[in-house]
């Protein structure tokens, strides 16, 4: 099964295409998309789902893993984010590639067993289950392969289930 | 100039086509595209998608004009309605469509003449000058209206100037 972590936002997205292959985890891919900040939404918009299509014309992911995001009170955020999510939600459905969601209790718990855990010890986590060289940065772009090995768990112990 | 006004909302999103000719305003088509409460929210992102694509495909207009929202503190609100205005302007985007966003304010001020008239007051002015027998409802219908006229004054005033 091959996973399409994803952290959107206009100015970031990071992404991470996971595998699992006897039993070890695989990054075949990651990266982020970015869009100049002087250019207007719409067009930044436009930039972030073509470079997701492109995304998933090139890897085929066989499902999207996305985090359930809490803003607190920073309505401006949420207001940002929820329009760059709105478009990669929409490339996901028009590719009809199954979505799920996990919250960021979620994903901590799924990398280092409790859901309180610090974000650097996730991003230790992440390095060292994918064997990387070094943690992925930006932030998003180690948010969205911790967010598909989150799923790739999940599906993991639905199966032994 | 035909003028595509938006009010996006994931369940709920407005639209009104304006046009004015020979100084007199003519809604050629209103009405709202809705999507079902129980599906995913990807199916009903895409559902809003191709709907706002037809729309655009069977009317070109010339612009599009759409609210800038303001939420106060309500984030799930922001971060919803956030997602619904990604798709729209990512549609409007990809058909090349100049984009023009105006204040709550600026809408007020345009079609009554101050800008903290109040709601009834703005769709009672919406019904007169587009000759419609009825207020439109809801009120997503009517803004879309009201946020497309406020762009036809503007563009009036700025073609005098």
């Amino acid at each position: 099964m091959r996973v399409l972590g994803i952290d959107p936002g206009i100015a970031i997205t990071g992404y991470g295409l996971v595998e699992e292959r006897e039993g070890s985890l695989e990054a075949l891919a990651y990266g982020d998309i970015r869009t100049p900040a002087g250019d207007p939404l719409p067009q930044r918009l436009r930039q972030l789902y073509e470079a997701i299509c492109s995304l998933i014309e090139a890897h085929r992911p066989d499902v999207a893993a996305i985090e359930r995001v809490f803003f607190g009170r920073n309505v401006t955020t949420a207001f940002a984010v929820g329009q760059a999510r709105g478009v990669a939600l929409l490339a996901l459905a028009q590719a009809e590639i199954p979505i799920y969601e996990y919250t960021p209790a979620d994903v901590k718990q799924a990398l280092v067993g409790y859901g309180s855990a610090p974000k650097a010890q996730i991003q230790a986590m992440v390095r060292m289950l994918l064997h990387l060289p070094e943690i992925p940065r930006p932030d998003d772009v180690a948010d969205a392969l911790a967010v598909a090995i989150c799923h790739l768990n999940h599906a993991r112990l639905a199966a032994l289930r």
